[in-house]
């Protein structure tokens, strides 16, 4: 009968410190995304398994977590497909629905599906959790909280801009100190078609993106070994070893460039962001990095990354523009921008810099000793006083030893102790004390709310 | 390719106008859970199968979401295993996990395998989506919130006394008028003693819970019906037709009862309970109501379900006191009490009643037109200031045509539309419309943000 418990491999449970802190992050990334006009929604968990499959790639559907049909999961099958035990075959038969594997396929489900209900430009954001059969391992789960935003059925660069000013207030208000990445596709797209290695632009910025660590022969030399032209290494030079701020390196780049339509047409994209960020008060830098290539297959202008300044790990909040949305719902010309955080990241990070507020961890700020029947009996309209004033009051359930009272408020770390015995209640007073001074000292109703607010 | 996207029957898209009411309700039930001293804990969607197996009955385990085991599903099995096509058999190999059917098992696994980093009494809540595979109908869903509230490891009835505080405070902050209902298992033992029909207390309740609609031969028909003897009818005659209020009826009780030491100290517990609360500002009003029967299996003291007085609807909360919460799990004696609010069913009763206050909507503030590039780039610094002083504001992402963007302002209720012309630019002030009134003004930055907020 009984069991030991535990939970299946890759997933956690999260106590009630760690809920504190998450929920200081969604709840902070949620106030930005209001600020900016965006709206929630959510979808279910389960999807049809026909929204799913295909979206990911081979190796995505082998990553979806998937749902057995419940009644009779095996009343359609013959002896002979059963005896076959192709695994993905019966899947496909055995399961309509899987967990959903990102926000973007449900996402772009629900804009078809109830695009007639929706007004456009849409600017939604969605946090909930996604679920991958991936192999656990440190940082890695198979359920974790994507924390997603997008602006989709307009293409006005003024949405990458505001995305921007959007990454920059998280982490400003979060304290982390950042560096905000951007890249844009139609750039790479220029500088592969100058050099005639269109297919090879990932081998491209993963090697120019050693530069700092093996030297300009070294990147050489990679690119070589990749099959590229000597003729196109020489090309690329000039972007490889470029320098400089952002002006500067669309500088660089508009002479490389000049021959590509696409290319500039990328490095006026980009020209028109810096040109509008400039205006803003921006606590983050901005930098263009060729060498950011998030998404290739699926971002089709501006790249975005943040990277922490003052924790190496990876990289925390990444996005961008992608032009069609919804095309495999048979929903063509929806383009749009977005972006995702990286929650667990941003925990990490917020944990390693000890940047949590004090009060972010919304415990119980005055505890009531609990001396006996009596005293309990009296304390209750008291606290019924004190939490009218908005502060979270408990009283301990037992009259149980002094000790373990005050060792529950201790594990709880709530900063106030309030003890009520008869002296107390015959003068009308509460006698309380600050866990952390261990000052102690004998107040009305009125200093007590006081004091603890 | 295209598809025409749907999802799952019984699972539901949330558009951005329900996400703002349910965060509504899910962010009062939070605050109040917090102000009594209960922390939040989050559980994974998919637990271990051999958790959630046995813990419902029979039905229960049939209406679990199974996941199929990820890889080759198939690999353990002999053809004759698979000729057999026994779908339970069959899942019980192929599936390992489950999507969780309730909070509670859940919880209760949680408490066990955290025992060492908990500190008892633990008072928990939890607001999280659970799945069952019930055939869906209106008001039922296959994907649904729970909101559970419990405090486990105290035996103390002054947490009886803080749960009804806490349903209280909830619906007099929601302005829902409501009845909470008060039984205790220990009564119904106590009569169930007294009248030798132990197995019959479902009956029982059931039947008495007609009086008002069938009247009293009509009870007692149905008591015959259900077999139950002529003596133990008679004996039930004062506890059918018992009136007046809560004293009045533990005065009654403890006459029939005097006999029955379960069934006194029931009365004993509710006494204690109706005693505490009497000191106590309720908005509800609190019924003792023998006729209240859930949980019958589980409870094993107070019972409670709270009834919306102005709507005709099914009781939208719930709970009660158990005694052996993780026994199932090897660890005995861990009491506790707990409560449940049905999201889905408060969400209807807000909405039937228009209780939702205008500013939990959460929408944009002002949205500022877009007339073309250089008024738009003048803007981005202004709206900066304006989200600086805490103001939801999007400006409109393209120069479409007004009508366009005074539509969009219409359709996502935003309260303020501010215009920037050549003129305004000039002099330095914004052109402030209030889309309720229609009245437009100019103003400067200051008195904008004064108006707005």
């Amino acid at each position: 009968m009984a069991q030991k418990p535990s939970i299946p491999k890759g997933t956690r449970d999260f106590s009630p410190e760690e809920m504190a802190k998450r929920n200081y992050i969604f709840n902070m990334i949620r106030d930005v995304y209001h600020l900016y006009g965006f709206q929630q929604i959510e979808t279910p968990a389960m999807e049809n398994l026909s929204t799913l499959m295909g979206k990911y790639g081979e190796e995505g559907d082998r990553l979806l977590f998937k749902i057995l049909n419940s009644g009779d999961c095996l009343a359609g099958f013959t002896d002979e497909e059963l005896r076959e035990k192709n695994a993905l075959k019966f899947a496909a038969k055995a399961c309509e629905k899987g967990l959903r594997y990102d926000l973007t396929v449900p996402f772009a489900r629900f804009v078809v599906q109830h695009r007639n209900d929706l007004s456009f430009p849409f600017k939604r954001y969605q946090i909930q959790p996604v679920w991958r059969a991936d192999r656990p391992q440190k940082g890695r789960y198979r359920e974790f909280y994507q924390c997603d935003g997008d602006v989709v059925g307009s293409d006005s660069l003024l949405n990458e801009v505001e995305f921007i000013q959007i990454m920059d207030e998280v982490f400003r208000r979060f304290g982390i100190r950042v560096c905000i990445k951007m890249n844009n596709r139609k750039i790479l797209t220029g500088i592969a078609e100058m050099i005639r290695e269109a297919d090879k632009i990932t081998d491209i910025t993963v090697a120019m993106d050693k530069l700092d660590k093996i030297g300009l022969d070294g990147v050489n030399d990679e690119l070589r070994s990749k099959g590229i032209s000597e003729e196109a290494i020489a090309k690329l030079q000039p972007v490889i070893v470029m320098k400089g701020d952002n002006r500067e390196k669309m500088a660089v780049l508009k002479e490389m460039l000049a021959g590509s339509e696409t290319g500039l047409k990328g490095i006026e994209e980009t020209e028109y962001i810096l040109n509008h960020i400039e205006t803003l008060p921006l606590a983050a830098t901005l930098e263009t990095d060729l060498t950011l290539a998030r998404g290739l297959n699926y971002y089709t202008g501006t790249i975005f990354e943040v990277k922490a300044l003052d924790v190496e790990i990876g990289s925390i909040t990444g996005g961008g523009r992608y032009d069609n949305l919804t095309g495999v719902f048979g929903m063509d010309g929806m383009s749009g921008v977005g972006i995702s955080f990286g929650a667990d990241r941003i925990y990490d990070v917020l944990n390693r810099l000890d940047l949590y507020p004090a009060d972010s961890l919304q415990t119980t700020q005055v505890m009531f000793v609990n001396f006996g029947e009596k005293e309990a009996a009296y304390l209750l309209p008291v606290m019924a006083r004190v939490r009218a004033a908005g502060i979270r009051a408990e009283l301990y359930p037992e009259a149980a030893k002094m000790k373990k009272q005050m060792g529950y408020a201790d594990a709880k770390r709530i900063p106030f102790v309030a003890l009520v015995g008869e002296n107390e209640m015959a003068e009308g007073k509460i006698n309380l004390k600050n866990m952390q001074s261990g000052e102690q000292e004998s107040v009305g109703m009125d200093e007590l709310i006081e004091k603890i607010k």
